[in-house]
């Protein structure tokens, strides 16, 4: 059953060492009709095994867009959700499990662009590319020592979102508010951007020693999810704040 | 999370051609937590790709029966159910989904043993085969003229039954990190006013005017829940930009 609102989905694949796990991705999400596709600097050129476990699911291939970064990834999206190996107790981010993440996903397409990220084979994301996630997502499994092959990690969610999305569908109703729309990871990047040249400025960080305090904002605003409106807010306040000292009092 | 119940379910794949498939199913399996793989007649020995997919689930497949028949293969189990490519209106056996399956395996494990039954990798079971099957499955795909790999398809009904016996257990509730405790609304409302304060010092906010800034600012950090150690931060950096104007210039 093809549903349209998964249009709105992408699922971005980085550093991937095997070309032949960037086909059977291809075909995982196909069959359950996701179609963007996004890799962030692939380590080797597709091969024959690319092709073949693609099988038939080549258009998603040709269409996919090759980035530098993670950041260039996820510049239009909405909501980037990391895929985590395992509950991680250490991380601050906030979690999801797979069956929270499908119906989170189902809540927020179509109004949202949503980006799901996968990292390398054998290191997952590095905490740098945790910062450019609102949330993490892992698939809960028997073993805390083992894992499950990344196009199997890539069906496995597909499989959830596709499957929370027709399960939503009978009662989709309220048109969005356009105020409500939430703003870009270009726009929240290019607002952390700012928040951390005034704290700097203002010598709330120091930047040879800026501790997890960028880590920990990221989290509190990424997990509120800021929408347009409110960065606008946000963005005017800092430029008043920072305005401040050159302002004629009276 | 290792689930005892899982014990009681076992995977069969009839006939199967590619070796490495069976390598790839019993990783999908040993992640799950799933345990039990039985072959009826695999069409080719074990080979490299075996080994090289299983991943770490070796165990699996030295422990894996081969038998020449679905019936001896199915002998001591309760409930048969034979994954299908697809929903089946021509045909006349109980049909239910994938998460329809979770549900239903979780229901009647472990007081049964349960079989999930998977066919060839092109033509899927025979007629004469789904006759020993209590009742078939199907995972919902968005294009009828595409299919699952079958190590895929595995992987998801592995999925659906592990997570449907995992939120059939009493739930088991994880200490609070009291670094994550939530400010208290006291608390709130105090940061609340020193934000306005600070909005109004550096003329953002107009009291004459204040239009709804403070409500959609309390909506914001209202919908992320902001912890105690967040408080603190942001606390502090209103009290450093408020600071900014009588720090010495370096």
């Amino acid at each position: 059953m093809y549903t349209p609102a998964l249009e709105h989905l992408c699922i971005v694949m980085v550093e991937t060492s095997h070309p032949g796990n960037i086909g059977s991705a291809a075909r995982a999400m196909k069959v359950m009709g996701i179609q963007d596709l996004r890799l962030v600097a692939p380590r080797k050129p597709y091969s024959q095994d690319t092709w073949a476990l693609a099988s038939g699911a080549n258009d998603i291939i040709e269409q996919a867009k090759i980035v530098p970064t993670l950041q260039d990834a996820v510049a239009d999206c909405h909501i980037v959700i990391g895929a985590s190996a395992r509950s991680e107790r250490t991380l601050q981010w906030p979690q999801m499990d797979s069956r929270e993440c499908g119906v989170f996903v189902a809540e927020h397409l179509p109004q949202q662009k949503i980006a799901l990220v996968f990292g390398r084979e054998r290191s997952g994301l590095t905490n740098e590319e945790l910062d450019h996630c609102n949330t993490l997502v892992h698939i809960p499994m028997a073993f805390d020592f083992f894992s499950l092959n990344i196009a199997m990690a890539i069906q496995v969610l597909a499989y959830e979102c596709a499957t929370a999305v027709r399960l939503a569908m009978p009662s989709e109703t309220t048109p969005p508010d356009p105020d409500d729309a939430l703003a870009s990871a270009e726009s929240m990047e290019s607002f952390y951007t700012h928040l951390e040249q005034s704290m700097i400025a203002t010598r709330f960080l120091d930047p040879e020693n800026p501790r997890l305090l960028m880590r920990r904002l990221r989290r509190l605003f990424g997990r509120a999810g800021v929408t347009v409106s409110e960065m606008n807010i946000l963005r005017g306040m800092l430029a008043a704040f920072a305005g401040r000292k050159f302002q004629t009092r009276e």
